[in-house]
This record gives C-alpha cells, structure tokens and sequence, in this order.
C-alpha cells in the first residue's frame, strides 16, 4: 500500500527510536538522527526504506492499532499490549460483541476492544473525569475507532443505561463498588474482567464476586519477559518490567446461587521437591 | 438468551469440573457429581443454575471461542490463550485482517483469529499433515467459524498463493525455512510472527529474519500466574505453568536494506543492586 | 571416601528415584527399578555405580545438608533451599553467627544454618508445638547438626532469653506479634527475616516494622524456574512451583528514630513500552 | 558492639541512599543529604541514628558479608545473593567444605563462600587474568576472608593442583573445557556448579556433563521480585532484574557409568488448562 497524504506513518529506526506521525507534504522531522523528510514519503510503499541527513536508515511502516495505542496520549497508566490481549482471548471478545467499559481513561483499552469488535460490535465506556474524555477522543479518532466507542461522562455507581452486554471490564480503584451495576448491564453468563494493580484489590473484588451473582472467578497476573535472541549467546534481557496490573475474570450467574467452593489447591509436598 | 436444542453449554461446577455440551432433548450427562440433566435445560436462560441429582451446583454458561478452543480435540499442544490474545494485541490484529497461517494443528489459534476478523477478514492456514485436517475442521465447525477459515492441505516450502496477508503466523519446528514464501505473502510493513517452544527455535529464526527482509525483531516469552485471592490470605498459585512457548515478531521490509542495530542493553550494575 | 556401616547413602537412579539410607550390613531395598544390595556398598567409594537386580544404574552419593533437608520428615511445608540460601546470602549469615530461631517446625532451616554457622555459631529455635520437637531432633540428628541448635519449646509471645543474636528469624503465621521480642534479641543493627507465605502477612509486617525500631525493610519473592537444556532443544521446564513464599528483611536500629521513607519507585512510562 | 576506629559501617539513609566507609577520626563524607560526620561515629553503638549537617537521617549499620559484596570493588558482572545463596544451599556448602573456584573474578562469590566455610573449610580459586587478582585481593581483605582464598594465576585448563574437594564453582564462559579438571579436582559424588549467563552454555555444558562422568545434572534459573509492601496496596515492584545467570549443577560420579535418563517431562494437557 502506498503513503498518501494525511496518511499516518511509524518512522522506525530501532525499536527505542521510532516516531509516529501524519503525513503532510511540507513536514520534516529533527532527530538526532538526522532530519527526516516526511513529505518524501508519500506515493512509497509501506515497508520501504529511506535515510536520514545523515544517511541513517528508517522503516516506514503502516502503524497498527498496537502502534497507536503505544503512542497514544496519556495521563495515566494505560493497560498494556499483553493484558490486553488476554482479556480478549480469555473473555472470548470477538467480532461483534457488546462491551460496557467503566474507567475509560486515555481509552488505549477501548481502541483495541473497539478494533476487534467493529463494526457491528460496539464499546459503551464511562468515566467520571471529564479531562480523559478529550484525550480519549482524540486517541480514538487518530487510531479510527471513534465511531464505535460511545464516552459517556457519568459516574457508573448511579447505574449505567447498557443491558445485555457480553462482556464488563472495569478499570477502577474500587471495582467492587459496581458489581451490581454491572451485573444489571450484562447478559445472562456475560464475562467480566476487573483491572487491579494491587492485591488488595483482587481480594476485595474476588471476595464481594462471590456474594454477587458471579462464578468461574479466577485471578492471575501476567508477565513478560524479552529475549535477547543472538547467534551463541540467547539468553532472557537484564531488565523487565515486573509487574503492570493483576486481572480478575468472573461470569455473571443468577444471585442467590451459591458458587461451590473452588477445590483448596493441593499443597502436598509431590512435585515441589 | 435463552437455551435452545441444539445450543452448546457449559456445564460448570468449578473450574476444574466443567463441560461443554451440545444440548438435546434425551441427553444426560454422568458424572461423579451425578447426573446432569442436559435436556431439561432447554427453554433456560444462560446464567441460570440446576442441580445435579445429588444436589450439586451447576451453572448454565454460553461458551465463548475462549471455552471452545480450550475444551478442544487435538493431537498437538495448542497455543494457549496468553499467547494468543498477545498475537492479536501486538500484531494488531482486527476486524477485515487478512491472515496467512502456517502450521494449521487443531485450529485452536485459527479459531480465536477468525472470531476477530470475521466476517470480511480471512485466515489462509496451510498444514502438510492430512490427519490434523479433519480435526482442524470439526473444531472450527463447533464454534462457528468455519466460514472463514481456508484449510490448504499443502507444503508452504513450495510456497503460498496468498498475497497482501496483514499478518503471517508460523507455528512450524523450523520457521526460518518459510522465510521467503511468508515474505513474498506479507503485504509491505505486514506483520510475521513465529510460535517457538525453544530457545533454539527463536535464534535460529531472529539471525534469519535479519537477513530476510525484516525488521522490528522481537522475542517474548509470557508466564502467566494464578492467584489465589482470599480473604486475608491472598498469593499466588503454588503450581503454575512453566512455559508454552516463545513468540519472535517481525515486520517485513523490503530487502537487502539492513536493519539499524538494536541498541545493545545497558548492563550496568545500577538498578540490580 | 569410603561408605562404611552406619554411612548415610543417597541412592541415585535419577532425580525422582532416589533414595536417602543408612548403611547396614543386611540392608536390601526393594524398589520398582529392582533390589538394591545396601550392605553391599560398605567399603566401596562414594561416587561409584552398584546396579539392581533387574541391572538398573544406581550411583552412591555422599547425601549433604541439602540431601538431608529434602528426604527430611515433616508435618508442615518445609522452608526450601531458594529460600534457606537467599536468607544466608542476605542476612551475611557466616561461620559463628548466633542466631535466633522462631517457629522451628521440623527443623529443615535450622539444619542449614546451623551447618554454615557451627562450630562457635549456634541457633536458638523456638517453637510452642511440642509435637515438632521430635520431629525436629530428630532431624537434625540424622544431618549431625543437634550438637549446635538448642530447641526450645516455649512461646516467643513471653520473651526470648537470647541476647545478642546477628540474625532472627521468624517463621510464624503472624510475624508481627513477636517484633519487639525480637527487637530485644537482636544486637544493634542484627538482621530480621521473615518467611510470610501470603501478602497479608507481608503487609502487616512491614507496617509494624516501620513503627518498631528498624529499618532497611525490603519484601522479596523467589521463583526457581527449572530448564530442560538438551541439544538443540533447551527450553524451561512446562511445570513450575508458582509460590513458596515471600520474604521480609529490616536491620534492627534505635526505637523512635523514624526511617526516611524510601523513595516511591518511579512509575513513569519510559522502558515500559 | 561498638563502633570503633578502623571499623566498617554501612551509613544507611534508604536503599538506594547508602555508603560503606571505614572509619577514621577526621573523616566527613560529602553527599546531596548534606555533611556526614564518619569520625563522630566513633564510640557509638551499631544500631544508632545520626544526621547530617542537613539533618537527615542516618542509620549506622555493621555492614555483614553481603554489604560488602554489593559493595565491592568490581571490573565484571558479580553473582549475585540470589544465585550465591543457592548455590550455598543446593550443594549443601557447610562450615569446613573445601571448595574449588575456577573464575575468580572480582572475588565477591570467594568471599560469600568463605565466610561459610571458615576457618578449617578453604577456597582454592584460580583465574587466568591477573588484573582481577589485584581487586580480588583487596575484596577479600576488606571483608576479612583474605586468610580463607587461596588465589592462583593459572590456566585451569593445564589442570588444578586440588585433590578431594567437596565443591567445585565453575564461572567461565566455556565450562564444558574443564570437565575432566574438575572431575581430578573433586571427591567422589562432589558438587559440579556452572554459572552460565546464555542458554547455548548450559545446553553445551549440560551435554558435556552427561559424557564425561557426572550424574545428577539440573539446570537453573532464579528469578528476585521485589514487593511494594504498603498498607492498602500492595503488589509486586514495576521494575525488575529480568536475568543474572543460570546455573547448572550436577554430581561427580565414577567415569564411563552412562547415568540414565532422566524421565521426559509429562507434557501432558491436565492442568495446563
């Protein structure tokens, strides 16, 4: 696909140097690798090569939603690439799927939820901070997903106008402050997914899942860990990033139906030795 | 929504005693927590609860792709859902992605990629082995996507008549081999990602792609960790798994430009103290 | 060297087969692999090969502390050796340190740090369940290591008449509750460890720590990851233990001196992406 | 105890704040938290709190073994507690072992061990480069373990003049060439450990192992988490050590017995999902 005009492009160089920007004709961008000439770039071909003033190389490649969200504007912590994906795969969302979001934030969630989603999927997000609102928006439109995130500037503790939905997440610091509101919105067997950073919070929010018409509640934490993958000499990187956020994943069942108690995980000593 | 003949279930006790069914009038379902009634649950919303005839607690849930995929028929290890929501949440893949797979298995990872791009998306999987056809089929039936997925029987060393692909996915022992077919598939800048269980597999693949035309070589490893969260007791999980596989992603460029060097990491002691 | 009557031997096959005895002139251990001829092996050098009777390989190893430790009896989990050696390695625990023991269980860390710290070093246990005791000493007589632990069976709640000690380590389900006995045991600036298998724990034990009179508080988890390194095929290990524990260091200074807080670690995005 | 001219203390503000210094009776050392007077130090108990001209708190710590390892003088990479305290623990070190180090480096694993074996137990280390004997020696001395490190200026590879050790510490980056040494230099069943920072070293070094007379071969890897232990929100630290090494440990056995093999991992699908 070629570069035109008002496209957006990822100028890539290295991984830790890498610039997302529109394409006009006139820009030129000053690194300290050189000047890039943007406006060079269009009627090329995604995946080309081209060179800096001082003759260093630069990928031009199409940016991805994953791109985007990465270079998003934001104000807080967003959920990252990896925490994303595995709420996706583990709450089944797909094409089409209907999705209430309360905490939406710079909405880097809401931009991956609504590209998986659309068109005929749609993410219903609310938030009580009227600042994300416009950084949300601008963030949605620059990656193409406005038109199927609807932001509601309301506090979701007085109840939220969305029923049947198949999926709940919620990125709050008390998250079990809407369970019931959240129980109304989904549909029968609906999934939701909690955000928590601290393990104070999936106490909480695992122990009042239970007493709220919820089952399957299961909490993990995921990590990642980069490869330095070299000829002779792979081994993990130095550095990682040790934690981002745990998650909690409940589906919603009728209230008053106790969940039977989960099996006490065997502590024996087999396998540990 | 109400439960229909014909509908799947899953019969879910905890989440170690589960499964998945598809609902007709006559059938019953044994086990140790005795019988389901299967039938009577016909004309019940998903959420709701029944009871085996020794009084256990089952929940009536709608499977989703994730329940399907996991209560799968297979014959190889699948790619697991940690793995697969980071494919789709790096790659940015989406809603109209067009996908090369190569290395079909039991269409575990084409079933939750198909359940994002459908309806106007595609996956184009190809797999020498004949016998995992015919799993590959039944599982994408059962959850609904056959329609689009194209299952090639064929040997993608001979190349792939796929062309413009958003994103190729390698699950073979020696991805490094299908380099040039995957590249001349690959739309410019499109994204390569290889599923490699060893350390072996992801040097041999990252020397490779550096010489192959791509750019933007990373390789992760992703662990995931339950929790166990309880009410002034919360910790992780004392069994966990300890490895699936690594994932290597790329983005194609055109060829004999070499990729910058990555930055070697700093090893310095600051920090590791 | 050579085995004698009355040597402890562990019998090798391989890392799930072994087995830690005594030698006995007419000792014969009836396994699946076949009989082991256990009096067989008086007079032959440690390090040798016997076979069974079903001609399987059996090497004859020297069982160390570690050996010891593991093939010990128990009636509660056992501190394990990631955990004994990073509490050695941390604290400075060395050659005639005095030491400090609450909580003895069955002896399993008392018996490696009594064999780093013996001859002049020694460890006082502490421990209220008289039902460990036996366990514990008799543990610790089959490592040779009873001459230098002292065992006490006594509640820590009312006080511990140890003066003076380098290191104190607690092994309770509410560390807390014995920090200003401890405080009193410990010489200036002594080191405190805590084993705490929960969050919980950890919480309410770094709170009180900072309100008791010491300082340098720093919790810590350790995960052992096991690698399956065969050629051309090296990978970790799919299963893991998830979780032993959490541990709690401080150093012992001044009541009433307040520590400066330590800096909040620094959230900002760079090196997250 | 007392701190007194000529005495080491670790002048402690947080754990990023901190100096090891000697003490002599004019000495001020000059930091961001303003002047602190070293030479008033002098007759005061360990344990107790100063300030600085800037009235900051300082804490005044003896400084143990693994102060003045993460302290010390270095040119390389350390081993770190972590991988220090295990290999402690793994082999079963003890109070008079008799240790063989082949890579002395900067000497701060001689250091731990010999503080552990003292005074009968001794370290017989050798390393090829002569520069690091320099700072090796001063390490030593200034942690007092000087008299328990015998170090030698000798190319391992030409054979080691030690006879019956119970451990041998390999940390060069091609163990696998000094096998047939070790397997001279060791007692029967004594302790083989290799520190390998890649993979490809303990696949090579792991398969070498196998041929050349040693039984009991596990490779391994550690990883350190720090926690944020905070009343209400506690979680695992953003940042963290993502690698140090890994460790390869194994037992001498008579040459030519073929140890079987270890019984392939079940990689069965129970409980992975």
């Amino acid at each position: 696909m070629k570069i035109q005009e008002g496209s957006y492009v990822l100028l890539f160089h290295t991984s830790r140097k890498k610039w997302l920007t529109k394409v006009t004709p006139d820009k030129k961008i000053h690194t300290h690798l050189g000047i890039i000439d943007v406006g060079a770039t269009i009627g090329m071909e995604y995946g080309s090569v081209i060179r800096t003033t001082e003759g260093k190389v630069v990928f031009l490649i199409e940016p991805t939603t994953h791109d985007f969200i990465m270079k998003s504007e934001r104000r807080t912590q967003i959920v990252y690439p990896k925490d994303l994906g595995f709420i996706a795969a583990r709450t089944g969302m797909k094409n089409g799927s209907k999705i209430l979001e309360i905490g939406t934030g710079s909405a880097a969630a809401a931009t991956f939820f609504a590209s998986i989603v659309k068109p005929e999927g749609h993410i219903y997000s609310f938030d009580v901070n009227p600042d994300f609102m416009e950084i949300a928006k601008r963030n949605l439109e620059k990656a193409g997903m406005a038109d199927y995130v609807t932001l509601n500037h309301h506090d979701p503790h007085e109840g939220v106008d969305v029923r049947e939905a198949d999926i709940a997440i919620v990125d709050l610091g008390d998250p079990w402050t809407v369970l019931d509101q959240v129980h109304d919105a989904l549909k029968g067997s609906g999934a939701f997914v909690a955000i928590c950073p601290t393990m104070n919070q999936i106490e909480k929010t695992a122990t009042e899942l239970k007493k709220s018409g919820y089952a399957d509640i299961e909490s993990i934490e995921l990590l990642i860990r980069t490869m330095e993958a070299r000829e002779g000499m792979t081994r993990p990187s130095m550095r990682m990033i040790g934690h981002t956020t745990y998650l909690v994943f409940a589906r919603k069942v009728q209230k008053k139906a106790e969940a039977p108690s989960e099996e006490p995980e065997e502590e024996g000593e087999e396998g540990i030795e």
